[in-house]
C-alpha cells in the first residue's frame, strides 16, 4: 500500500495534545471501557456532514453512543439478499449484540445529500440517475419522500420538507427489519426522529400525535 | 409512524445545555458554515464504536471533518452495478462533491467486527455465514485480511493484527474507486491509514517504507 | 493534597450547560434557599445505586428532599458510643435540626448489598465475614431481616424479600432512636417504607394493616 | 412496624407523573440496567442537603453516579476494627467491586454540618461536644481542618474556607484506604475535589498545582 502518507503535522500535534490532557484525565475509564467492552444505550444514526456532531449536541463523552454516520442519514428497507449493506449490518449489530436501547436518526439543514436527491427526482442533475452514480442509487432510498414534497413550490421549505421526510423514510424502514420491529414491540428499543437547524442550533423531534417536527 | 417517541429527557436536557453554552459562543461560525456550506480538508473513516471519537482525538471542530462511520471502518471494492453502496456513496461525495484533500480511515483495539471477521472466518460463528447475516456479509469485506493473519497464535495479537488488515484493505480497496486513483495521482488527494489503541490512548500510523504501523 | 485532578471535561461540559438554561431558570429560587437556609418537607433514605434516584422518582427539586444515601438504605440502631455514625448523624440532623416531617426509606430491586447480605449469610462470601470488609460489617444490620428470609428457595424471590426486609429492619432501628420514637408520638413525624423496582418502574409501600408491601 | 404509614399523596401523584413519562421513554434503557447490572463511571460523595443534587448540575441519568450522601460529605479516615461504617462501606464497594473511574468529593456553600463544626470547635455548641451526639461526633473528622481556619475572622470566609477543608480532609482519608490508594497508583481511579456555590450556581475545582480551588 505505497499510496498511504503520514499524518499531516496538523492533527499529529492535536492527537499528542488530547493524548496528554482529555485522555490523561480519563484513562481509568477509557482502560475500562477497553476491558469490559461498549455498552451503549443509543445508536445515533446522523449525516457524514462535517457541521454535525451528535456528541456535541447531545453531550456524549466515550461510551454513551453507537454512531454510525452516512450521506443524509438513510437507512435503506430490510433486503437480506446476501449483498454488503453497510448501514444494515450497523443497525443489526447495535440491535441484536449490543442491544441498545434507542436508535435516534437526526437529519440536519443544508443537507447535500438531501439537495442532490431533489435535483436527480427534479430531473436537474442527470448524472445522478446513471448507473454508476454511487451517490444517485443511496438517494434512490429518499425518492418515496420526494413524492411527498415535490409540489412545494418555495426551494428553502421544500429542502427543509424533504430533509424530514429523509428522517420519516428511515424510521419506517427501520420497521422493516424483524429483529427491530421486535424490539420495538416488547419495549426494548424505541425509535425516535430528529432534524437539527445547523445555522439556528436547535432541534425538532417528531411527534406521531401531531404528525410534525415539534422543537425540543 | 406511530413507533417513533419522544427524545429521552436526559438528552433534551444536554442539547439545551449545548444551545446555552457552545452552540451561544460559536453561533457566528455555525450560521456561516450553514449559509456558506461545508469545506471540510478531510474525510474520515472510522467504525461506529461508542468509544471511538475522531473529533476529540483530533481536536476537529464543526466544519472540519466529514465523517463516515460504519462496522469496522471498512470501504468495499468499487462496484458500479447499481446498487445502494452506503460507503461508496460517502467516498464518492467526499472526494467529488467536496474535494477533500485527505481520507483518513482509522482502525482501533478491541473492534467488535473484526472480532466477528475472525469468529466467522475460523468457523466459530456460522450464523455469521448466513446469506441473512448483515454483519456477516459486511465483514465478507475483511476476508482478505483474515488470510493474512489467520496463522497467529496469540489471541490478542491475531486481533490487532487483523484490525490493522481493515485498515489496509480499506486503503486498497479505496485505490479501485477511479476518482480516487485519479486524485491521489494528482496530488490533490492523499491517504492514510491509523490504527488507535482505546484503553491506551495511543495512535499508530501506516508508514509504506516500513511496511508497517509506528507509533505516531 | 496532589492527587487531586481536575474533572473530566465531559462533566465540567455538562455543568456548563446546566447552569446556562436550569440554574439561570431558577436562580431567582436558589438564591433563597441559599440565603434563607433549607426547609426540606422530608428525608430520603435510599441505596448508593446508580439506577435509584429518588429526585426522579418523586419529581423533587431543590430544597424538598434531605437526602441520605448508603449501602442498602440502611438505618443502625440506636449506638451513642461515642463513635463516628455517619447515617445516625444524618437522621439526628434531620430530626432534630431540620424538623423533617416525613422520613421515608426507600429500598430498590437488584440490590448488590442485599446480595452481598445473602451470600455472606449463607457461607457464599466468606471474606465478607473478615473484620476488615467494611461492606460486611455494614450488612450485619441486616442479619436479622435474614433470618426471616432464610428458607426461601427460589433465588429471585428471596432477594426481593430481603430488600423489602432492608427496608423494614431500617424502620424499626429508626424507632430505637429516641429523638424519632419521640417525633412519631406526637404527631411531628412519620415514616414510610417504600420498595422500587427498578426494571419495571414500580413502588411498593409498606402497610402496616396488612403486613405487606402493596403497590402504589 | 406498626409505626409506617402510607405515602403522603403529593408523592404518589408525583410517582405516578414519573411512571407515566421518564419512566415509560426509558423503560428499555431502564429494564437494561435492571438485567445487566450498573456500571457507573464514577462514584459522587455529596451533602445530605436539599439543595444539593449532583444528578442535575452534572446532567447524570440512571446509571451514570454511584451516590454516597452524607452530613458535609465526610470520608473518614481508614479505620478497619470490626465496626460499622457506612461510609466507608460505599467507598469499598465502589472501588472494589463496582471499579469506579472516578471519586468525585463535592462540599457546598452555606453546608450546614460544617457550620455545626465551626460552632462546637469553637466552644458555641457544647450540645455537640456530647458523647451522645452523633452530627457532633462526625463532624469530629472535620477537626483537622478547623484547625487550619480558626484564625479567618470574617465569618462568611471562615464557613467557606471550612467548606472547602471539608472536601480535602476527605481527599486525604481517602488516600488512607489501601484499595483506593493501590488504584490511584496504578491509573485505575481518579480523584477530584470539588466546591458548589448553591446560590451562585458555581462550581470550583481544586488543582494541585495551585494549592486551592479554581473556578470550573
Amino acid at each position: 500500500m505505497e499510496n498511504a502518507r503520514p499524518l499531516p503535522s496538523y492533527l499529529v500535534q492535536r492527537f499528542h495534545g488530547w493524548k496528554a490532557t482529555a485522555y490523561a484525565e480519563n484513562k481509568a475509564w477509557y482502560r475500562r471501557l477497553a476491558d469490559e467492552g461498549q455498552r451503549p444505550r443509543a445508536m445515533m444514526i446522523s449525516c457524514c456532514d462535517s457541521r454535525v456532531h451528535v456528541t456535541s449536541i447531545f453531550g456524549a463523552d466515550q461510551g454513551e453512543f453507537f454512531i454510525h454516520r452516512n450521506i443524509a442519514n438513510l437507512v435503506p428497507p430490510h433486503e437480506p439478499d446476501g449483498n454488503q449493506h453497510g448501514t444494515s449490518a450497523a443497525v443489526e449489530y447495535a440491535v441484536t449484540a449490543l442491544k441498545v436501547a434507542h436508535i435516534i436518526v437526526m437529519g440536519h439543514s443544508k443537507c447535500g445529500g438531501v439537495q442532490g436527491c431533489l435535483d436527480m427526482c427534479s430531473g436537474r442533475a442527470p448524472q445522478l440517475e446513471e448507473k454508476s452514480s454511487f451517490v444517485g442509487r443511496w438517494m434512490d432510498i429518499l425518492r418515496p419522500g420526494y413524492d411527498r414534497v415535490k409540489d412545494i413550490t418555495d426551494e428553502d421549505a421544500q429542502s427543509r420538507a424533504l430533509e424530514k421526510e429523509a428522517v420519516m423514510v428511515s424510521l419506517e424502514n427501520l420497521m422493516t427489519f424483524p429483529f427491530v420491529a421486535e424490539a420495538v414491540k416488547t419495549g426494548d428499543l424505541s425509535l425516535h426522529g430528529v432534524w437539527h437547524d445547523i445555522g439556528e442550533g436547535s432541534v425538532e423531534q417528531y411527534i406521531p400525535g401531531k404528525g410534525a417536527f415539534v422543537p425540543v
